[in-house]
This record gives structure tokens, C-alpha cells and sequence, in this order.
């Protein structure tokens, strides 16, 4: 009997009822203010990533020894930011309400909001780690509140202080640096404090909301994104950081900012999916 | 001494008290649900324009014989359509306060509607001529009223029936070619019947706002633009086209949807600057 | 409850057992003796089709009106030509047991050989109509029998003479030329007797598999194809003849030769989806 | 024996001895004004001739029937327009000397100088019928007297009034249009009155050279040029045009400013190599 | 008011009158040997700008605190190298003259020496700190003495033995190498040794023309340049040198050989922006 | 006298007689199961490899001063892998029967197993250095077993046991990992144990044929290949190995998987370039 094309990342074809994993797609770019794309991001993973193994020779663990679930990309609406993260936010919660853990595939960074949104209600002493070039903690952006540069700003909204954990930042106004300074456990350009983050959240016990803006990776790992930031960290440094944040129980993630068409030679989506397959090894450990 | 970087398009270097056109720029995509880009089309125009002679041999008129001021690209707000509506719309008014004509550069397709606000606002028994591909009768696209697919729907919403002038369209649901039927005076593929029109317009003398998505030409002609529709006008049947609509009293002009990063060998940005020019001498004429 | 990520050709969402029509993919390009890329294809198409409406103004019919399955891709070995024809040979069997017009997306154009071989087996009497630059009329190339330069080689083979009838080709060796004048029903650089064609395949009443090579368009509406081969049809000349051929009993039909990674514009895959999409609505008629 | 690596343009294996037609290349461009790279036209040309069929089905002639040595590509200094032009004019000479038809590949148009130099040389009745989409008739560039935007006004210099015949230009100083009309023989944007001209010059008997800009072609059929201007010729019209000027007595010929960079798609590059093969064929008839 | 379109490198809108600084593009690529498109640097760094923030979490300084000025690109002749050296030189003068620093936007590495004439002339005793993958110390290339090549080789003929000093040099001929041995303060493949070489020159209080040559980055960093050569300097130590350089008196600086079509990920303009913004920031302590 | 156009390697213009080591090119990737165009590889680097020096810094020899031929590119069959192998490994046993070190350009990693074949039927005692992000150690690839996912098993079907030296892989099923820990001499990730197993193959005085796969090199260096594994080594760690294991007895080499069209800035071209320059200058020492 001829099949459906059922169209996944690769090694994701658990049901949805057996997978500890649920990942789901906001293929969203609305606020993006420099070189949009981000849409893509979602669509061009799940594509590209029958060109990746489903082994990890870096944890020597297999995405066929896990169960992971990929409900596709949602249909989400252009013209209203609040209308998307709306609809994301549904999706987060009836993959959490059935005890999985939900996985979001960006999109801008902004759809991070609506994932976390959904996890802070269940868990309302989340705490959020957070990898990217940029601060994020604008409190608006041309007059938009709802924008990738807000996000975090967003999230500080919710939780509050000393609970969003940040990493690699190199990039933003001196406004931002000073908020975060003041509010936010900042570790600007590097990885470095990583561990002793990690220790003292594990000690706690805390739930954790694990983001990854792609473009924390130096521009010449990862070209694909909106808005490359030289200066970055190296694929293997932000694997074995993934690693240590794995160790924390982190109850949502997302992987975002990838912009496909940015970068024609396809590296990439690739490091994008490799990303992803140690992302779900990690977190399934 | 040492002059400021004033960059304009070609031979547009006109103050704006002695010109007669005024080209503004509304660099804005939010809502484009295909591919993004065209927010890039008004500065990638200005840019490449010097590519281009003053001159042209069609009408044996040059740019340095008219006067048109550039006012640059406008700053606007990604996250919200009504905040980037409402800034262009008050850029149009500023300009027709002035007696001037706007000539404005789109950005997608949505951004025709600010300008019309503006210039009904002005001109309550305007007309509208519309070249394009797709009908963009949508009544909303995904919850969106405001979205590139429904700008021509939302400016019937303010003239009614029978006032907008549809030409080549190939491209739409079901649902607007019967729209277009009852309620636009429609004309599919080609420009067959605009002589008709124009003459119809001149002897009723009324007002006419003039707007050409750059994707009513074939994607040969002109490949950077988001949703590229097979079968389309030629660049010289355009160029006709515009002479003829030129006999008309044109009260506001735009030119859209020009995603220039789509199409690397710059053909389509050469393409959209030559219509422009061509534009600007014949309404000028 | 959270869906599968099911992903079809836009509109093609029928089941198998109601569907009229079934598409099925064949991504292969292993003996592309320029340029490969062919074998994404069939997925570039089903992803890119989203941009289109599954309306046609053009026939007034609308895919959400007729019933098509697409089964996906075939999972092919690029090391045999004879291994991966014997798979598609093996889906269209399938497909035609169940009393369904198969239509293969390719993939370089041999592997229409494959399709050609199990419609052969059901219908004897079968014609191919061609649209092609190329007239894949080579005994071999470079050794190799089974090679996109000898397909329609290999189809006479079977079917013998005065049974293919050539379109629009325009490149090959001096003696594919030869070969065709004494071999096969040959109308170089237009459609010019398809007309006459087709009204004598229709009163003969013989099952017709119809091959579009889509190197037939010219370059500059189709760029993205292994071969551009310069002056070709319209795509306006095509979607008449393809109309044309519908009126005799296709009970096959291909569409082949775009390989998307050629043109980064999106243009020829947009225009493929295109020519899909009017297929299939011209040949359920 | 294992043989040395001779590449030449596909079906040019003449010796040099034999050949009755010479081809040379002139990777130059250091004038361009807009946009580099038709320095790689000519190797680009002779790398990618090996997709097209030596055979023509236009003309029923294929390039293994006639002899045609490549002298493979000058190579030219970059810091001076006239050491370049000198090197160029010293190879053509070498060519004419020994009674072969020099058929130089362009780079910009400034090389034709050069060519039109030697030719002029041997034959002072000398005429030239130049295909283009720019006059290229100014006195000076930016106060370059030697530009490839001053090309045919150099000639002119050589050659005086009425000995210039120009087809197909639709772009250039009012000036140039104006000069033009004064002093060339001036047919703008089509070959109109092509087969009069040629018709005289026939009668006369005086000797041709033959200058394609292949940018008179639409940027649609040759996007891949320093400054595509929309609104040229078909690929066939060229063709039939070239069949045309191949019946009066050409002396030497070029072919020019493919800048094979600016299109990915190798649709340019093709289309030289085709028009190429139709110069060849058709002037050694 | 509506205001003409002044475009700038961003947070460089000082009036010249206040400016300590000043911006002037040289785009010129003329004798660029290999891959040209040079002269498209200085527009797109100013045109990208925007994608980068005005601060710089590196130095703790902002654009907005120190006073820019933007002079925009010079209009320079394409077939003639010293037309367009004197017509730079002459811009530098003119800055010089009113006691602001010059720093040039390149364009090929040429345009240094038409900026080290000026500033030599007004600073007899001048050292030259060069960055650069290439050795640039040519007698002549090709026949051209005034060659991107050559360029450091014209400066020594100025400065003499012992006043340039090099750094990050992996390429050249061997003469290069040995001339460099003799004449110059060499340090190939990094920029060990640069500390000591600047507390000399801050000893001896010497006024420093620094010329950054952006392809001593490593190609993963910055692939968008002509010639790009593996084995480069990472971003972050190219970032530390730039501090190092600006203790020492720099009077005239440049950034060159951005070749922005050549990386269409936009990757190497965004890295050409964030040299120049730290850059600008260091020599302004 | 005018010459022919003969085409090679920079630098690589020894006389066949005279050569110590003889290039040949194998442009094949029909096996490529991901992302097609590794068959460009080899005339890419010759023609690209003018933008090179022939001088290497790093080992102060210039391949003037040695003595290589370049045979240029093979004709081989896409349709069938044996042909097409059969045809490189003929090529190999030629130049080893004249006693020169064969050194292959590819092509996909598939065509380094014909010239294992000639060079072990030489020598029976041959060892096998490989560098690769890949272990292509899969017995089979859907179904074919000459694929370049199996090249190195092939490889061992011939070797046997502790005969393959494998570095840097990090990619691969479960299955090829546990394989190379039973039978090779296996070394993820990094070039860790490479001195040691220099020491002992030099002690040992066994031949060595040596094999790089390009995408051993990290993406960010080396983006032109069809499957890019982020988390490779640096460029100048290449450059060091290939000069350590230059001190063993190469008796064969190869160079292969550049697909240049998938780097359109030319970088993995340039590298591809300087690592074949720096393997002839070591292995000729």
C-alpha cells in the first residue's frame, strides 16, 4: 500500500503518544528588522537533515534510540505578531499537557516568547539559559514591544530578575548591557561561568527553558542568519556547552534564527540539524 | 568643501520646494507570506540606479529636464502593519499638502494602501489603475486584514465598486475572480481594454492613483520578487502601458514588490529603476 | 490532537483509494553528464508550492475540485541507472494496477524510461508525445545506453517507429536528427503540428504518455535546468499545448529536469509547480 | 602516450595552420564602470562549451565540419587601457597576416578597439555593423578616452561618418543619440532595416566587422552583463540577424561583455556559446 | 520638513566642521588582477551599517560619543590608476588640511598609496603598520607599477628601508619575501611581534598610517574579497591588534578589499562594519 | 607562432617525461547520495589555481622549482561507477608504470578506490592515510557497494586489517564506528596519533597512499562540499599533517569532494588550491 509522504527531521518518527520529545515549528520572521528569513528556518532543517547521521559519535548516542515526535511547522499568521505567538503558545501547551517536552524550531527569536509563556505557566520558578550574540533586552523596538530584540526583555517581564542565565552576548546597545548588568546573569562574548551556572541551577533543582539563537556561533560556523555577529563562539565550544545545559532539567528548548537562504552553500542548515540531533540526544540523557 | 553623502535616485536631485514629484520609500514586508525581501526594493533601487542613464529614447526625455526630490526611505516599525500604515500615510499626506506628487516605493504591496488613504483623503472621486499579477482581493489572509493580499480589497473598501482598474492579473483564489467579477472593472493577463479605460478616465477627467506591482511583468523580465507568477507582460508592453496610463490625470504613483536579493544578476532592480524612469517622465509630461 | 507532518504537492491531499491521479517522485540524477541537481526536483516542487494558488484562472478549474495523491519521493540508489529504473518502474505499476494515472516529477529525464516501460506493459499501443529541447535520440553516451541523452532511444525500442512524437527540440547530435526523420513523428523548435497530432491520436483512440522535459521553455522563463538550451517556447506556448495534449487519453505524464539548486530565484521551480499544477487540472478534465 | 590538457572552445581543435577562423580572448574590463567580470567571459565561454551540441540545427552545419583554431586567452595588464589594447591589436594582427578571420572574445566592449585597429589596418574600406544595447558613443567617461562607454566613438574616429552601422540601442546620453543621428547609420532597439543595410554593403563588396555586445540581447535571454538594460532582442531574432550580416564579406568579429559571474544559473554563458556557434558556422559559410 | 536622504556610515553624522574624523570612499578596483568588485566596498559597508549596533561592548564606547563625519564615495575614473590616485589624494589633503584625521574606505589596496602620499607629505617622518595577506611588494605586475600588487612596494620607494612594518603576510612571490627580509619590518602569518613593534613607535612618537587590509582575516571570517588566501587571522585577534595599533600616534588609516558580491551571506560586509565601528572607537581614545 | 590553449595547475607545467608526479583529474560524483557537483572539482582548481602564488611560504619551496605534469580531466562514464573507475585506474597504472607519484583531483571520494587499486596491484605492502569528516566505512549504500559512503571499506576489502590510518572522521552510523574500532587504525575528530603513526610507517618503510577528503577541513573553511560536517579542523592543522605525513614514502595521493558551485565566494575553491600546492611541495621534498 502506497504511503502519505509524513515529511520529519531525521530519526523523528516516534508517534506522538510514545515520544518524550514533541518538536514543533514557527516558521515566523515578522519583526526580523535587518535581512529577513528566519520563516525558513523550520522547513529547511527538517529538508536538509537527511544529509546528517542520526549518530553522534560526540555523545555516541542515536536519535533512533530515543523517541522524538515532529508535528511540523505551524501556519502562522504575517500581518500580527500576537497572533503568532498566540498560536505557538497553543501548541507549547498541549505538547506540555501531555507531559512531553516541547521543542521549537524558529523563526526569528521573538517566537521564544510564546514557548516560554506556556512553560512559565506550568512552571513558574522556570529559569531560562540563554545563548545568543545578541542581548535582546530592549524594552522596544521602533515602537514594537513584540520584536526578536524585546524577547528577552519580555521574559525578564515574567520571571523577573537573576532567572534569566546569558551567554556569548557581544552585540546590542549600551542600554542593554547596562540592564543586564543590572538584572540578568550576563556573561558577555563567552561561555565562560557556564558550569557554575549549570552546578548552582542543578543544586536548585530548578526547571530550565534552554533558548539558542544560532547566531551565538561565529558568523564564519553559521552565516545563515539575519544579522551575523563576528566574534563568535565555535561549533565544538557551543556542543560542549549544550552538554553541560543538559545536565539541568530542562523542561523546554528551542533552536532558532536560522536563515536559510542567507547562506546558499548549505552549512549552515547542517550545523543547524547537528545542533538539533545533540540538542535531543542531551536532553534525553 | 566637503559635501555631505546625499543619495538619491538618478537624476531625482531636485529641491523639494521646486519639485514636482517627491519619491518616498516604505522599506516594509511584514505581512509578504511567501518569500520576504521587497522591503529591500527602494534602497536597492536608489543604489543601482546609477546604472542607468538619465535619458530615456522611448519618450526622448531626460530626468535632468524634470524635477523630482528623493526623500529617502521612511524608518518603520516591523512588528505592527497599522504603526507602518499610519507613518507612510502621513508621509503622503505631507507631500500632497505641498501640491506635490507622491511616488512612492514600495515594500510590498500593502503599502499601496497608506498612500491611498492619503490621496482619496485628498481626492474623494479618485480612481485606482492597478498592474499586477495577483489580485490581492483577499478579504483577510490567515486572520490578517491588513496583509499584501488584501491591499486592493481594503482600498475598495474606500472607493467601491467599479473604481478600481485591474489589468494582467493571473493569479488569485477562486473567490476573488469572482469578486473581481462583480465589483472591480477586471481584466485578466494582459492589458487588453486599458486604452478603453484611459480614454474613459480622461473624458471624466477624475483623479487616478496608479500602482504597479513589479510582478505583473513575466519573472524573465523580472525573477526578484516573492511570489513569481509564469506568463506575465513584457517589459516593453509595461512600457507601453504606463505611456498610455500617463494620459490620465495621475495623482499618486507607486512602484512595488521588488525583493532585489531574489534575483543576484540585478536584472530586476535594472528593470524596476527603468520603470521608474519611465514613470516619472511620462506623468510628468 | 497533534498531527504527523504530512507534505504533499499543494492541493494534492486526496487518499490513494479516491484519488484519480497519483503523483510520485523520482529524485535522480546519476548519469547528468553537465550539470546534476535534478534530483531535488520533485521536493523542491511539493515545498515550493505553497506559493501558488490552486486555482487556474487559465482552465477555471481549482485542484481542490479534482482528487490527487502524492506518494512522495522514491528513496533511489545513485550507484545503478538499472536499480533505481526498476523502482520507479515498480511505484508505477502500482499505481496503474489501481486503475490510476500515474505522474512521475523527475528527476533527470531518464527515468521516464521507467514510467514509460509499466504503462507499455498495460497499454501496447501506446504513444509518447515529447516536449523537449533535446532530442534523446543517442544510441549511447559515452558508453552508457541507459543516460538522460538516449531515453527517447530507448522508449523507440520499445514502442518502434512513428509512435513518439517529438516537440519543440532544438539541440542534438547531427544524427539524433537524422535518426528522427526516419524514426519518429519530429516537429523541431515549436509545437507547430501538435494540433494536427492530437486530432489523430485522438480518432486512433491510443493511450498517450505525455513527457515534458521542462528544457523545452527558454531559459529565460526556465533557467533553472541542468542544460538551458536558448530558444525555447513560452510559457504561455506551453500551458496551450499542454492543454492541447490533454484532449487525447493521457494515461501517463511527467514532468522532469528542474533542478532547483540552479536557479536561485525560485523562478523555475515556481514555474514548474505551474505547469504541475495546469497537468494536472487539463488531464482530469 | 598521456597528452597535455588543451582546452578550447568546444569543436575548435583546428590547428592553427589549417584553420580558416582564429579565435582569441581579451579577459579585460578595467574600464567598466558598473559592474566588473566579463574578464571571465571568455574562459567561462570555452569551460562551459562542453554542454552545448557542436551541431547547429538552425543552420544544418555543425562545427566539426569547418576549422576553427582557439588561441585560448591574451593575457592583458590591468593597469592600462592601452597596453591592453596593444596587446590585443598585436595578436589580431598576427591572425590577419596570416589570412585567417580573427573572432575575438570580449571582455568589456573597449577590446573591440583593438580589433577594429588591426582589421582597419588591412582593410581601410573597412565597415562594422555593431549589435548592442548602449551607443557607446560618448567622447569621454569621467575623462577616460579610452572606455568601453566610448568603444564605437573611437571607432568612429578611425572610420569617419556613415560606416558604422548600429542595431538595437536603447540606451546612452541624449548626446549619443544625438551624435548618432548625425553621424552613424542608427537603427534603434530592433534590427529594423537590418536587411537593407546589409543588402548595400553586399553591393558595395567592402569588407565587415562585426561587433556583438550580446547585452542588445533582453537581460530576460542574457542576464549576465555588466549593465543589463531591459527591453532587447530574442535569442532567435539574434540569431536570424547574425545569418543576416554573415552574407556580407566579414573580415573579423567579436564577441563580448558576457560577465559570466552575475549569472549563477550558466543560462548567459550558454547562450554566448551558442551565439558563438552560430557566428562561426554562419561566417564561414 | 522633509529632508534630503543623507547616507552615512551609521552613527558617523557629525558636521565636518566638528568632525576629528572623516569617512571618504574610494571605490576603485581597476588593476585588481584576479576577481574584481572592490569598488563596491565602501557603499556596502555604509548601506549594511544599519545592521550593526553603534556600540561597542568590546571598547565600552559608542559612535554616538565621538564625531564622525561621512564624505561619501569619490567619483573616480575607471581607465586610468593615477586619474584615480590624484583624485583620492586630493580628498586626503583637503581632510588633512583641516586637522582631521583621514580614514579611506577602499576599493582595492591601491587607493593606499594616493592616501600615504598625502599623509607622507604632510608627515615626512611616517610609519606604515600594514595587515594584509599579501605581501603587496611587487616592482610591477604584469607591466603595471601601479597595481594592487605593487602597492606597498610604491610606499617603500616614498618611506624607504625599516618604516613599514607588516603583519599576517602568507602570500607572495619569493622575491616578495626576500625584498620584505631586507626592507621592511616583516612578521609573516601573525601579528606576533606587533606589541613590541608599537612601544617603539610609541617611543619614538612617529605619526602611523595603518592600512587594513581586510583578507589577513582568515577567508572563514571574511570570504567576500578578491583573493582569498586560508591560514588568516581570526576576527577577535584581528580586534585585539586594532587596539594594540591604536596606542601609537595614527594620523591616516584605511580599511580596504571588501568585495561584497562575493559573499552573498552578507557575512564579510557585516565584518568590514564591526573592523571600521572598533576601528573608529580605538584611534579616537 | 601561436600557440594552443594548454590548460593546467599552476606551476604544473613539467614536460610528462620530466615529472616526478602527474595529476589527473577524475570529475565524477555519480554515487553522491546528498548534494551533487564534486565532478567540478577538478577543472575548478586548475582554473582557479592563477589566483594562487606557486611559492609556499609555510615550506619556502615553489613548484617552479619541481617537476609536475598535468594530464587534465578523464572522460568518464555517469552511468556506471566500474566504467568510470576502471577508466581512472587505467590512468594511475600508466603514470606509475613510468615511475611517477600519481596524484588524483576529484570527484567524489568514490574514484580514490580505482587508484588504490593500481597502486596496491604496485605495491602489495601499501598503507592508507585518510583524512575525512566521513569514516565511509558502510558496507553498502541502498543497495550499492561502490558508493561513496563505502569507499574505505572497499578499500579494507582489499588492505585487510590495520593497514587504513583514519583521522578526523566525525561522521558516520554506529555501525562504521564500530567497524573502525575492530579494523582500522581509527582517530576521530582530530589529528591525534598522527606523529605516532608517521614514526611507525616511516620505521615500517611502507608505501603510503595518502587520501584527503576535503570536508575533513571544519565548513567554515572549506563550505564547497556536498556534505559539510561542522566541528572540522582548521585549515593550518591540515597544513601541518600533510607535512608530517609527507615524511612517509607517498608512493599516491589524492585531493577530493570540492564541489565549487556550492561555494559561491570561490574560498573552498582557493583552498581546495593551496592544500594540493603544499601536498606536492611536501611529498616532492
Amino acid at each position: 500500500m502506497i504511503q502519505s509522504n509524513v515529511e520529519t527531521f531525521i530519526g523523528c518518527e516516534s508517534s506522538f503518544e510514545e515520544a518524550s520529545v514533541v518538536l514543533y515549528g514557527a516558521p515566523f520572521d515578522s519583526t526580523t528588522s535587518f535581512r529577513p528569513g528566519a520563516r525558513f528556518g523550520p522547513s529547511a532543517m527538517r529538508h536538509e537533515s537527511f544529509g546528517l547521521e542520526t549518530y553522534s559519535p560526540y555523545q555516541d548516542r542515536d536519535l533512533m534510540d530515543i523517541r522524538v515526535f515532529d508535528s511540523g511547522d505551524l501556519e502562522l499568521c504575517f500581518g500580527s505578531s500576537e497572533m503568532a505567538l498566540s498560536d505557538i503558545e497553543k501548541r507549547a501547551e498541549e505538547i506540555l499537557k501531555a507531559e512531553k517536552i516541547p521543542v521549537l524550531l524558529g523563526g526569528e527569536h521573538l517566537v521564544t516568547l510564546a514557548a516560554v509563556r506556556a512553560v512559565f505557566n506550568k512552571y513558574p520558578d522556570l529559569h531560562i539559559i540563554h545563548f545568543d550574540a545578541h542581548a535582546d533586552l530592549r524594552d522596544d523596538y521602533l515602537g514594537a514591544r513584540l520584536s526578536h530584540a524585546c524577547v528577552l526583555r519580555r521574559c525578564h517581564d515574567l520571571l523577573g530578575d537573576n532567572r534569566i542565565h546569558q551567554f556569548c552576548i557581544r552585540s546590542g546597545e549600551r542600554a542593554e548591557f547596562q540592564f543586564a548588568a543590572k538584572h540578568t546573569d550576563f556573561h558577555p562574548f563567552t561561555f565562560d561561568g557556564l558550569k557554575e551556572t549549570v552546578r548552582e541551577l542543578k543544586e536548585k533543582k530548578v526547571p530550565v527553558y534552554f533558548t539558542i539563537d544560532l547566531d551565538c556561533l561565529d558568523p564564519s560556523a553559521f552565516p545563515g542568519t539575519g544579522t551575523p555577529e563576528a566574534g563568535g563562539v565555535t561549533f565544538l565550544e557551543l556542543l560542549e556547552a549544550i552538554q553541560t545545559v543538559s545536565q539541568t532539567n530542562v523542561v523546554g528548548a528551542d533552536v532558532n534564527e536560522l536563515a536559510p537562504m542567507l547562506d546558499a552553500s548549505g552549512v549552515s542548515t547542517a550545523a543547524a540539524c547537528k545542533v538539533l540531533r545533540e540538542l535531543l540526544l542531551a536532553i534525553t540523557k
